[in-house]
């Protein structure tokens, strides 16, 4: 089960560099809940840099790339403000007795123009059978080409969930935490469930989405997310700031969110 | 060029999880020179964990791996203090302008019985063309026999310095920072020179070396480093508690250490 703690709802909007401490403690203690009562799933998580990569991805100007030692500066001060977010998010993790280890993306991925080049999942799969909580994030890698590109966590998510299907062990379900209560249609109104069948006539009535989405947008998880039905894997995209929904879309019954299936 | 800040060094040895936070930055500072004095040398920096990763180590007792819930958790632990200490030396350098970027090699690397078994060195080396200063750390991988093993910076270096010869672009010059003021003999005097002509003999006499030695010591140093000159690359056991030590070094005369060469 790939969870991902989104950005937007981790962190304060309006405020640079301030994470949303008290709800992600609550998060780390429902995984940490999730563990015990379920101890069988392998869990991979990811966060996103929310407010901790915006500013700093503005302020140095780098969305497109960089190149000099302006640029090298601002690369650097962008990877230590991801990499701090997620220090926090491992940190609560470990707090509530949850095996959690952060993984760096900028040290696993490499890219050309924009796409993804290298990577080297060996470590984090290996790891994933023996307990330790892998948890990814939002990061800023380096391109052959660009000097830099921003790969966001559902990028991540996405070549390490690719990986695992190659290696024959693809996950059973993918969550998203957000800051809205799930895929709302014009009206405001959750759409509860979205399968390929349903998808092109929604797909004219969704609202946009709050929050930082420089890496694409609702349309574009649900987009990744109905691909990955095709693998028989289930996404939700849930209201993270509901407790409790994490287990239960665990169960599938009862969460605030929209369910991604075939 | 390859520079090293000993966990001894930067860390104090009888408080757990302690940076010596002032030495810190004064070499943060002098790297922050050197890049001005010398913008045209790629530099690579590593520091081990010192009593960040000791205490953990012996915490959890799992300097042999680890298997089950507790040595998953183990685990964690001790990356998580490893990857504190570098977050502690990645923001000094940031701090004094340098374009420091940690570099997690629990990412990196795998391990198989206690030997490297996977590598991913590219994002590093792709970097160090930019003007991004990687920053490694001493760090526990996973090892799929054991579990885990403790990889010493020195070892990461090692491989990183096989990689880099591979790819033809071998460093000119590896720099220890260390708590003592150099290769001591049986009497405590700084042995200038070692040589492979001159070791055989000198072996016999050297001391001991003080601090945490998790994976080798100074023995151990001496003799990676004495393969290295076969290679044209010199290495200097170099005293970090004196200033400007790097850059003495650099110019090859008044610094305080042992310098070892072809």
């Amino acid at each position: 089960v790939f969870i991902k703690f989104g950005g937007s709802l981790i962190t304060r909007k309006d405020t640079p560099m301030t994470a949303r401490t008290e709800l992600i403690e609550r998060l780390a203690g429902e995984i940490a809940e999730l563990r015990k009562n379920a101890p069988e799933i392998s869990l991979v998580l990811g966060n996103g840099a929310g407010s901790f990569g915006h500013y700093k991805v503005v302020e140095h100007d780098i969305k497109a790339g960089f190149s000099g030692p302006e640029g090298a500066f601002g690369y650097a001060d962008v990877q230590n403000a991801a990499s701090a977010l997620n220090r926090i998010v491992v940190h609560a993790l470990l707090a509530k007795g949850v095996p959690a280890v952060g993984f760096q993306p900028s040290t696993m991925f490499t890219a050309r123009d924009g796409a993804r080049d290298g990577i080297f999942p060996d470590a984090l799969s290996g790891m994933t059978g023996s307990g330790v909580v892998p948890v990814v994030y939002g990061d800023i890698i380096w391109d052959s080409v660009r000097g830099s590109v921003i790969f966001s966590t559902e990028t991540v998510f996405s070549h390490l969930i690719e990986d695992a299907i190659s290696r024959g062990n693809p996950p059973r379900l993918v969550m998203h935490l957000t800051t809205v209560p799930g895929v709302l249609d014009a009206d405001a109104r959750v759409i509860p469930e979205i399968t390929p069948a349903s998808w092109p006539d929604l797909a004219r009535h969704i609202a946009r989405t709050d929050g930082y989405d420089v890496t694409g947008g609702m349309k574009h998880k649900i987009e990744s997310s109905l691909e990955l039905t095709q693998k028989g894997i289930t996404t939700y995209i849930l209201d993270g700031n509901t407790e409790g929904n994490i287990a239960a879309a665990l169960e599938g019954t009862g969460y605030q969110g929209t369910k991604i299936t075939g």
